[in-house]
């Protein structure tokens, strides 16, 4: 019992082939991976450009037939298309096949791999590649783009031990660190350090894009605003669905940021020159241990 | 009356010889600039660098000594040192020398300067180029820093015409493009698309480095937190100076900021996916027709 099948003899089955599948694909080409890849996908012009980049090695416009023989399938669309992937996988899939996915947030794609995958939630391993890009489709993958990147894995209590280091062997193929974080865990650390920038970021281009004087804003921004931007260039679709499904820790991180603000807010009005300077030196120190402690470990981006 | 020195027959003056001061001199000596190039610092180290990197010609630990023969004067200091510095000018620096600044904020730099030159405020000019790194010091400087970037200058009524060009042909030797505001237009806009930025980004990474599980934070942070967060790498000191002395425009800023962010805390509070997904297409919508327009400037950082 619980003996999962091999994805180097039965298909790997990519659902969502955008940035994070492509980029799975191509980096496990790239590793020599020899089983088949067949990517899934609502868009036909999607699975057509898959093809054409030889990202994939068979396009299925239909999921269940895509998973009938799947070795593993990986879900890598927005959070909120998942539950209804998951009940057709679920009605779909062998009896031995590992179901994994890509998401930012681990507690609704739990709460939806319950509901479908009741009587076999032991091939569930729930899983997020820390690594991005505010690119988004098929033609941004990358083969490259989990290369010295971490994975949270968040297995269940339920999940089989081969089932999670059929997983963990995929992305390790990849040149990903696989580590292993509890659901809630996961979901509050991501809120605090990805969820949170990305929703300031969109909250401040939104907010300047909105005045009268947005040409002169703009005309005058410059590298600063740039880079703390970038993520606001994110796809919409993917952001949207992580609020929702993260919405308690979403809120508890955008409560505890608008507090230091205004904290910050206070000391400005006080003319508080020694608390901002202290405050602005334990930022830039906390910032620059920790990118010397990236740099150590060969994180170049 | 108003003829000003020249900078190709007396010396230009650099008074804090850091990244911007630094810059600027290596960019005029790229561009062929023959005049002497004179640099004060109250550092003696940050002097011995500055002569040692070749960045100045001769190094002036007196500043009435540094300004009695200089054609110009450019204060690239943070602002708070400012006023003190343009008192020992203006009893120091020859009748027909220009004075200008390189400062974030021009209100308290045209305050500071009333407040010295009354009796020749025709010969200053506030300048600000919008340019930088989270790097600072005079090793950090670098002769292509200003190409293709925009400098602001925020001349007075009174501001004579060749002490305003006499600016202007400076700033356009080392590359940029030079453009006129009002004083009050340029610390508004700045506000929106420097200040507010630097701070928030401040604000965000002070948060999570003060909390017991920063180690799992940190270790957890990727690309975005990278870069949204790369201003928090900022001098301490010039970024307390400029939230002091553009006090108003930030607290007016950081409101406007703490009340988009409430926003969007409502909405994902209210699970309203579609506001939330039409918020986050107009700001990526946004930034990437900024993103577009600089670019097809040959703006590439």
């Amino acid at each position: 019992m619980n003996a999962v099948a091999s994805v180097a003899e039965r298909p790997l089955v990519i659902v969502g082939v955008g940035l994070i599948g492509a980029s799975l694909a191509l980096a496990l080409k790239a590793a020599g991976h020899r089983g088949e890849i067949v990517g899934y996908s609502r868009s036909q012009s999607t699975l057509d450009s898959a093809l054409e980049l030889a990202v994939i090695d068979r396009a299925e416009p239909d999921l269940a037939v895509a998973a009938r023989d799947a070795a593993m399938v990986i879900l890598t669309t927005p959070m909120l298309a998942m539950p209804s992937i998951l009940s057709t996988l679920a009605k779909s899939v062998p009896p031995d096949s590992v179901i994994t996915d890509a998401g930012s947030v681990k507690s609704s794609f739990v709460a939806a791999a319950r509901a479908s995958f009741a009587g076999s939630i032991w091939r569930v391993v729930p899983g997020h590649p820390i690594a991005g890009r505010e690119h988004s489709g098929v033609a941004a993958g990358e083969a490259d783009l989990y290369r010295g990147r971490r994975v949270i894995l968040t297995p269940l209590a339920e999940s089989a031990a081969d089932a999670v280091d059929a997983v963990r062997t995929l992305w390790e193929q990849c040149g990903a660190e696989v580590v292993n974080l509890p659901v809630e865990r996961h979901d509050g650390l991501l809120a605090a350090t990805s969820h949170l920038p990305h929703y300031a970021a969109f909250a401040l281009v939104d907010m300047l894009a909105a005045r009268p004087e947005r040409e002169d804003i703009f005309r005058f921004a410059a590298g600063g605003f740039k880079d703390f931007t970038r993520v606001a260039s994110s796809d919409p679709t993917m952001w949207r669905d992580i609020a929702l499904c993260n919405r308690d820790a979403v809120i508890c991180e955008l409560d505890a940021y608008v507090n230091a603000l205004t904290q910050l807010r206070e000391r400005v009005a006080a003319g508080d020159g020694d608390a901002l300077a202290a405050k602005f030196k334990r930022a830039r120190d906390a910032r620059n241990a920790w990118l010397g402690e990236r740099q150590s470990q060969g994180k170049n981006t």
